[in-house]
């Protein structure tokens, strides 16, 4: 007999897959990952969340929790070990306040268009990416990069004075992008001194196996002291 | 001498904007409001938010809160009169489970292209707007509408017992559609009245008065009894 235990359905390749991940490891809370291909909308996967979309939670009680926004405020809130959200209403508001703009603005600007085309088309339809699109995208993410390297030169963490949801959001979407070689690390010295101290984190390491069908890792990818 | 206030920086178009404005009201929280166009990107706006996302709230002391979710979750933490958040993880989980999806994915895939290309593009650039967004905007459109439908049916109100973020982020979306009688109510009997529900608080009546320029309101838009 084995006890149930806490599951989540992911795609590796999903930024808000990767953050509730993070999270989960960071707060020291067991669990298994099912991989998924959100595109396949699995009936199994349509049962937890008619929605069909990733990552998908399911607690030790059966019952499901979806939307990585919900699933991260209700870790944290199931335990106040290793707090990721501050502890005051402002500092907890700028945790997510960056968390919400990278969720939202930084995938729609960058993340994408930037991996749908280099990626997700590929393994869906095995069309060539839209050249104009990543080009744009890559124009998108100077803009973001030059404001984490303004962040990472001001504080210690980009939410504040400790690790916070906001690095694991932050660092989930630039994961996939560095995993893509997107990243020119050289530029932004103090993004990269930030980003090193999260990868180095036991928590990372997970991420830093995963691999993408046909497509091989930069360099830089699973290099801790890149 | 005047006290400093709350003031919030907002767009009667948006519905970020929207949701944050009922949530002062429901919470009964004194506020002025800035009107702005987003598009703009006034120097004053850029002072206080360099990204230029609207709502901005400014607090009594001066600080800065920026992001919607953000923006919402710290007012909740404020006052606990009025919680708009529920009562166990699970509830919370649940009200930012529709509120996140709203947010994300009804403004991706419904509000974006069919505000943009009816209302923004014309108040920006005077062009016509693409047929062909609006009509796969609208067919997407009547998928959340079934989905609010199945809830309204099942619950008081979306989230659960009581009002909470869910049902604002929720009615804040459909109120700017319902202006452009973008919404057939006669379909959807069980939404009609959670939403009659919503539109006939005290809450909602400062929604029903903005006007935006060109665009006369549908019949329905201020009609209670609707």
């Amino acid at each position: 007999m084995t006890l149930e235990r806490r599951t989540l359905y992911h795609f590796p390749l999903c930024p808000f897959s990767r953050k509730v991940r993070l999270f989960l490891y960071e707060k020291g809370i067991p669990f298994g990952l099912v991989h998924e291909l959100p595109w396949q909308r699995r009936e199994g996967v349509l049962k937890l969340n008619p929605i069909g979309d990733l990552p998908i939670l399911v607690e030790p009680d059966g019952s499901v929790i979806t939307q990585h926004n919900a699933i991260c405020e209700y870790l944290n809130e199931l335990t106040p070990v290793n707090n990721l959200l501050g502890d005051t209403p402002k500092w907890r508001a700028e945790i997510r306040r960056i968390t919400g703009w990278f969720d939202s603005s930084f995938y729609m600007d960058v993340f994408k268009p930037l991996v749908g085309e280099r990626v997700v088309k590929a393994l869906r339809t095995g069309l060539m990416p839209n050249s104009m699109m990543i080009r744009a995208a890559r124009d998108n993410l100077k803009s973001y990069l030059k404001y984490i390297e303004w962040m990472a030169a001001h504080r210690p963490y980009l939410g504040g004075k400790s690790l916070s949801m906001a690095d694991l959001a932050v660092a989930a979407h630039l994961s996939v992008l560095d995993y893509l070689g997107e990243i020119s690390w050289e530029n932004y010295p103090e993004m990269k001194l930030w980003y090193s101290k999260i990868k180095s984190r036991p928590a990372f390491s997970s991420l830093l196996q995963d691999k993408i069908a046909g497509i091989m890792p930069s360099e830089m990818y699973t290099n801790l002291d890149f």
